[in-house]
């Protein structure tokens, strides 16, 4: 009926739907502000308002053909000039509009990348933990992914490991900063490092490697922490930026993926990853909302929000006794489990706390809470995490 | 560099790109309104004025967070509840909510119902002329496309050429009615008759054989023809429906597939669409999209303005002598060529008359002429119907 790759998926699809299913009926029995569900990774900060006025701005001035018709299928040339300039001025690059291609959000952006590149059983090198999506897409491809795992007390990668992992089949290295689960943000010095093994190991091994940067988070910084791009340090990058999170637009599908002249062959790059927009059926970023992004360069969501919820969360957990590295970016915190973390999650249910086994991130022992919630769900939840902490404790002591 | 999949792509992308720089350099040349561009399918007549009012009363309305957020990878619930019971009132069926998914378009629509279902080497056969994008959605999946040529008369498939292209390797047949590229539409028997075939076939040789209608051009219709609801004659049904020509939101990428309960195991084959709709980067339809469609779901475009581009192109190209069966949908109208499609394209360039030659379409012989241009470029374009017409029959003569 289905097809074989899809039935292994809907399988394990019913293992969320469960959770999902189960935060619902904790919420029913308890109601909603007792249940303290950290499991969704989704925004819940509002876009700023300039982006409703841009959007009722531009309806109002552009002509409907346009506005709502197709354009390149690597979107509108207005808007990918005034993304590279935006992106040239920030960061010192040497962008043009063509270097940009609008996508239906990162996921999409991820895809075409790896849609254009990717030949049957090819590697591609995560750092574990990592967002468990990037199994799909790398699959999707029929590639495979060679997960990593990150130092545990920095969870910064190891570059050895890296260097060891690297063979002949290695079609690209996928790394994520700020960091979803872990909230880390790779600085400069181990993006050069990584750049470094990248380029020792093409000249070694005469293959192109790619690194490919996913970046939706790339907004969400709290301590004055630079985000270095990428692009500057290593030739054969991937840029992969989405306003799901910068503007709180996760639900627009709107993003886009920087293919910088340095890159070898670009041109042919950009064809391929342009027709490849096109034929996964997205054909084109959403048009009106390349419109309004383009207007919003400068904008962001108001991350003194999250920030406030990092702080407040990090104190409970590590008042309680638990284990992290401070979260610096992005809006989830890493919390070490003394015990194992499927079953560190059951228990926490009994106290209405809803966290994700990194298990699924490939980095056992350890779960993400998400903290884009309500500051008062974090606050509130202060006593359950208390709770959790004495049983963890007796368990751990026994 | 580039993956070999994608190589031959790039290659034959660059035939594409020339096709469409000539008629740049042409425009350039002889100026834009001395042009006559029936190459591209994009919708001309503007969105209905109700869909501007729409978005700025839902962006002043609703909360950002929820509007512009994520929701379940299958779409809204409440859009996808009106939109079943929109369907339900036009065509007595009795779908609801969890029988829709929402989509990034039509093109989305097909990758996610043709990502569930094929394995590697499975057949899809298809009615030549066809869409030639199909071939590559196909590929996505490693899918075999089976073209079988339709009847020169009525543009019609033959169902024993279809009951003999079956074979144990087909997994589905995909159809456009409102047709791309000839304008036809397929009669409630003729429905009937493809679904007898498939039933048969699947009885006898033990498979399931899936029916993929392709809609995008439904609600373009132009003489009181009905276009029959397959899912009431043909169990294991997908619709592919699109918002992109009905409300010319083509940019926008908008859509929807319907998988109805009389499809087999249809519970699991909604979830195989629903998590395809997510891990091939759509995630999601775009939010704000998916309120405006459903609250527009009784709009279509100005119709009579393709009509009256219709019948003034009919009577231009049936004058001059060329050969076509009147089209009735969609909005192109599909020639024959007296001499070799690709050389009377290029004859036909000397009096700057752009179309697509139907090699392209899997159908050799024929051009496919985009009506969807303003009235006064079809009006103007007579005198070079007529001389082309000159030409050519002296070419035939000799």
């Amino acid at each position: 009926m289905i097809s074989k790759k899809m039935q292994k998926l809907v399988k394990n699809n019913s293992v969320i739907r469960e959770m999902f299913e189960e935060g619902n009926r904790l919420k029913k029995i308890y109601g909603e502000e007792n249940v303290f569900d950290f499991s969704l990774g989704n925004p819940n900060v509002p876009a700023p308002k300039e982006v409703a006025e841009q959007i009722k701005k531009i309806v109002e001035k552009e002509d409907a053909v346009s506005l709502h018709g197709y354009m390149s299928n690597s979107g509108y040339l207005d808007v990918r000039e005034k993304i590279s300039k935006s992106i040239n001025q920030k960061f010192h690059t040497k962008f043009s509009s063509k270097n940009i291609i609008m996508t239906v959000g990162a996921a999409s952006g991820l895809n075409i990348v790896l849609k254009s590149i990717l030949d049957k059983d090819d590697e591609v090198i995560v750092f574990a933990p990592y967002f468990s999506e990037y199994n799909n897409y790398v699959g999707n491809y029929d590639g495979v992914v060679v997960p990593i795992k990150v130092e545990e007390d920095t969870f910064y990668p190891n570059l050895d490991k890296l260097k060891k992992a690297i063979t002949s089949k290695t079609k690209a290295v996928l790394i994520n900063t700020p960091n979803n689960p872990t909230g880390v943000i790779y600085p400069e010095e181990l993006i050069k490092g990584i750049a470094k093994v990248l380029e020792e190991q093409e000249k070694e091994l005469g293959i192109d490697i790619y690194l490919i940067s996913d970046e939706p988070y790339r907004e969400l910084v709290y301590d004055e922490i630079e985000v270095p791009y990428v692009t500057k340090y290593y030739h054969n990058t991937f840029v992969v930026y989405s306003y799901s999170k910068s503007l709180s637009l996760a639900g627009e599908r709107i993003g886009y993926v920087v293919i910088p002249d340095e890159m070898k062959d670009s041109s042919i790059m950009i064809d391929a990853v342009t027709i490849s927009n096109r034929i996964i059926g997205c054909v084109n970023a959403p048009s009106l909302m390349q419109k309004v992004v383009a207007n919003c360069l400068d904008l962001k969501v108001d991350t003194t929000y999250y920030k406030k919820n990092r702080d407040k969360l990090y104190e409970i957990v590590t008042e309680c006794g638990f284990t992290c590295v401070k979260p610096v970016g992005a809006f989830y915190l890493f919390m070490k489990t003394p015990i194992d973390d499927k079953e560190f999650c059951t228990l926490a249910k009994k106290y209405n706390l809803l966290f994700v086994p990194a298990s699924s991130f490939g980095y056992p022992n350890y779960v993400r809470i998400a903290y884009c919630v309500s500051h008062e769900t974090i606050v509130n939840s202060e006593k359950a995490f208390q709770e959790l902490s004495k049983e963890i404790k007796n368990i751990v002591q026994k």
